[in-house]
C-alpha cells in the first residue's frame, strides 16, 4: 500500500514545518557542519507523491503526506472548475489496491434499508440513469492552519477544496429501483471499501459515514469526474456523492449503502468530525460535520506577501455558498476596514458550484491586506471569525484567509 | 520542431487505413512472409505523440499526424467540460519552439488598425480584465470522414472537437485601452506566430485569419485553457478566442491583432477555409468558413457497431447550438424514422458551450441505428444532410453522424 512508483516520482518540498535550505539567506557564513545539518533536514522534509497519485501535478501541490495533499494558493486558475491534477486528495486511511479500478464496471454495492436489498454492479448502475453535477469538494478540516489554538490534523490552508463535476446515477432513481427506503430510515449510511486490517475492530478505522435523509435529494453514486472515468485517488470506481456536504461524507469506494435508524458505529462517526468545543473531545451528543457553510477567498494574487507593480491589478478569488447558492462577494484591500462589490465571472454551474470573482483595482507603492466575504441565497454572511472548534473544522472565517501584499 | 520525446512517446495505431495486423482474424492461415509483411505495415502505422503534445492521454486520440490528433467518440465523458489531455489538436504548420511558454507574461502582441497602437505585453493584458467563458472549439473539418465525395485533408470524425473554457481578457477592453478601432475597420485580422521559413512568401503558410467585427462582441485574447495556462499544443502563450466561430479563427500564438478595411491577404484566408462548390477551387467570392451551425452526436454508446445486452440503457450524446444557444435535442433509434426528445442533464455553461442530453430506452435484442438532431434558440435544426462543399467543411448531418448498435 502506498508504494512509491519509481519512474514517475516526484520529490518536492514541504511547505510546512522548519525554513528549508533554499530559503536560508545567509548560507555562506554557516559552518560546514551546519550546513551538512541543514541539508539533511531539507532532504528528510522531501516527500514523494505516493504511487496512487503520482499522476497529479506536484508543482501545483503542498504534499503533506501520502494520504494529504492540498492545491497551492496560486494554483487555482480562473476556469471555475479544478483541473484534476491540481485537485486535493485527502484519504482518512490508505486506499484499497489500484486493481478496484481497472475495470470498474464490475464494482459491487450492496443496498440495505430498502424494499427489495441488492447488491448491484456499476455496470447496472449505469443503466439506471445517469446526470451530472458540478459542485465544492471540500475537506472539514480546510483552514485548519489558521486556528491559532492549533488543532491536530493536517495543518491545511485554503487548498483542501476544488471545484469538480462528478457524473453518476441518482439516489433517488436507485431508490425507485429497489422499492423505496424503509419507512423507519433517518440516515443515508454509506461504507468505504478501503481494506480493515485483521484483527482490528472495523469501528475503530472504518470509513463509515451517515448523513440526514435531506442529503438524499441532490445525492449521486458516481463513477466518473470531470469528464474522465473517477482514478483511485478519489474515490473510483464508485463514490457516494452528497452535493453540500464536506469531503468525508461523500464515501470513497462505496461497497455498502444503508438507509438506517442510526447514524454509523464507526468512530469516525460517533466521536469523529464532530463539533467539539476546544480542549474537548468528540461526542455523539455534539453536531456532526455535514454541511458547509459559505465562504471565499482570493488566488490572485495568490501569494502572501506577493511583490506586484503599482497600478492597474485584478484581485480574483472564489466565492462558495455552501448547501445555499453563493449571491454575491465583496472584496477589501484595507484588512475589512472598507469594501467593494466584486463581479462574478465565467459560466454558473449551479448551487453546489463555486463562482470566480473579480475587482479591478488601481493600487499605489503600498503594502495591502487583501480579503474577501461572500453571502448566500439562504441569507448566511462570511463571517470576521471562524467557529473555534476542538478539531479545526469548518473555518470560514475572512479574516483567516485574509493576505497581504506589496506593491511597488 | 516536432522533435519526439522519447522518454514520453506513447506508440500507438491509426484508425484510418487498412486494417491492423491485431484484427485480421485469420491470421494462423497467413504464410511468415506475409505476416511478416502485415507486421511492417502495423508498424508504419504507429504514429507517435508529438514532443508538444506528449502530456496528452493517448489511449482518448485517433493520432492522424503529429499536427493532428482527434478525441474518439467513446472517450468524451459526461462531464460537459472536456478533460484537456482528451482535447483533440489541430495546427495547420508546425508550432513555435515550446520556450514561448516557459514565461507566458513576456509574450508581445502588436495591436493595429486602432488609435493608439501599441506593442502589449501579457502581463499588462492581464491588468485591463479578466473573463472566463465555456465554449465549444472545433475543427472547421471536423465531420469531414464522412462526406462521400472524401475530400482532401485530415479524415476527422467526430472527435475534432471539444467544450472547454477559455479565461483572458475581452478584445473589447483591451479596444477601450487602446482608444477603440479605426472607423473605417471592417474586419478583426488575428496572426499566428509560427515561424516562417526564410524565402517562403509569408502569405503562402501564414496562419492570419480575418472574422467579421460581429466577432469581437465575445471575443477574448487568452491564456488560461481548463484553469491552466495555456499550453503549446492549444495556442499558448496567446491565443485570440472568437466564441461560436471555427478553430482556424481562434489563431493561436497570436503575435498581431489589427481592425482592417480588407480580409488578410494569406491563402489561408483568401482561398482557404472557404464554402467552394464541390470539384473548385477555394476563391474569396465564396463563403468564408466562419460560424458554427447547430449540432449533435452521439457519445454513449460510443463505438460503431458496440455489442450490447438488452435491456436499459441510457443513450448519451453531445449538442451545440453554433452562434445560438442550444435549446433542444431529439433521438432516434431507427435511423431517423421517429424521434424521442433527449433530456439535458448537467450545468449550462452557457451559450457558447455544448450540453450534455440523455435519452433512457429499453432495447430489445436487435440491431439499432442511433441518432440526434438539435435544434437552436436561432431556431435552426440539424439538417439530415451535410452541405456539399469541395473540402468538407462544417459537417452537421445526423444522417452522417448516426451509428449502428448492436443489442444481444
Amino acid at each position: 500500500m502506498n508504494s512509491i512508483n519509481h519512474s514517475r516520482r516526484s520529490l518536492l518540498t514541504t511547505t510546512g514545518g522548519a525554513i528549508g535550505l533554499a530559503s536560508i539567506g545567509a548560507i555562506g557564513s554557516l559552518t560546514p557542519a551546519a550546513k551538512a545539518l541543514a541539508a539533511a533536514q531539507d532532504e528528510k522534509k522531501k516527500i514523494d507523491l505516493p504511487a496512487y497519485a503520482s499522476w497529479k501535478n506536484a508543482d501545483s501541490l503542498i504534499i503533506h503526506s501520502a494520504n494529504t495533499m492540498e492545491t497551492k494558493r496560486n494554483a487555482f486558475g480562473s476556469g471555475v472548475i479544478t483541473p484534476l491534477d491540481r485537485l486535493f486528495v485527502r484519504n482518512n486511511i490508505s486506499p484499497p489496491s489500484e486493481d478496484i479500478v481497472a475495470d470498474p464496471d464490475v464494482w459491487q454495492l450492496q443496498i440495505e434499508g430498502v424494499k427489495n436489498p441488492v447488491t448491484i454492479s456499476v455496470a447496472e448502475l449505469k443503466t439506471l440513469g445517469v446526470t451530472t453535477v458540478a459542485m465544492v469538494l471540500q475537506c472539514s478540516g480546510n483552514g485548519r492552519a489558521y486556528f491559532p489554538s492549533k488543532p491536530s490534523g493536517t495543518q491545511w490552508t485554503v487548498g483542501a477544496a476544488g471545484c469538480v463535476m462528478f457524473t453518476g446515477v441518482p439516489v433517488k432513481a436507485v431508490l425507485e429501483h429497489v422499492g423505496g427506503m424503509n419507512a423507519d430510515a433517518k440516515y443515508m449510511t454509506g461504507t468505504g471499501g478501503e481494506p480493515i486490517p485483521e484483527g482490528l475492530d472495523p469501528n475503530t478505522i472504518q470509513v463509515e459515514r451517515s448523513v440526514p435523509l435531506e442529503g438524499i435529494e441532490n445525492a449521486l453514486l458516481a463513477w466518473e469526474i470531470n469528464g474522465e472515468p473517477l482514478p483511485l485517488a478519489h474515490g473510483g470506481p464508485l463514490r457516494l456523492i452528497v452535493p453540500g456536504y464536506t469531503g468525508v461524507n461523500n464515501v470513497k469506494y462505496i461497497k455498502r449503502l444503508a438507509f438506517t435508524t442510526e447514524q454509523s458505529a464507526a468512530n469516525i462517526q460517533q466521536t469523529g468530525y464532530r463539533l467539539a468545543p476546544q480542549g474537548e473531545k468528540g461526542a455523539p451528543t455534539q453536531k456532526s460535520v455535514w454541511e458547509m457553510p459559505v465562504k471565499s477567498w482570493i488566488t490572485h494574487p495568490g501569494e502572501p506577501d506577493a511583490k506586484l507593480k503599482a497600478g492597474n491589478l485584478q484581485i480574483q478569488g472564489l466565492a462558495m455558498g455552501g448547501t445555499s447558492e453563493v449571491t454575491g462577494v465583496e472584496v477589501s484591500v484595507d484588512g475589512g476596514k472598507t469594501w467593494k462589490k466584486a463581479e462574478f465571472t465565467g459560466p454558473d454551474l449551479g448551487p453546489f458550484a463555486w463562482r470566480q470573482f473579480v475587482l479591478p483595482v488601481n493600487l499605489k507603492a503600498g503594502t495591502y491586506t487583501l480579503a474577501s466575504r461572500a453571502t448566500n441565497k439562504a441569507g448566511d454572511e462570511q463571517p470576521a471569525e471562524r467557529l473555534e472548534n476542538n478539531r479545526g473544522y469548518l473555518n470560514n472565517s475572512w479574516n483567516d484567509h485574509a493576505l497581504t501584499i506589496t506593491v511597488a
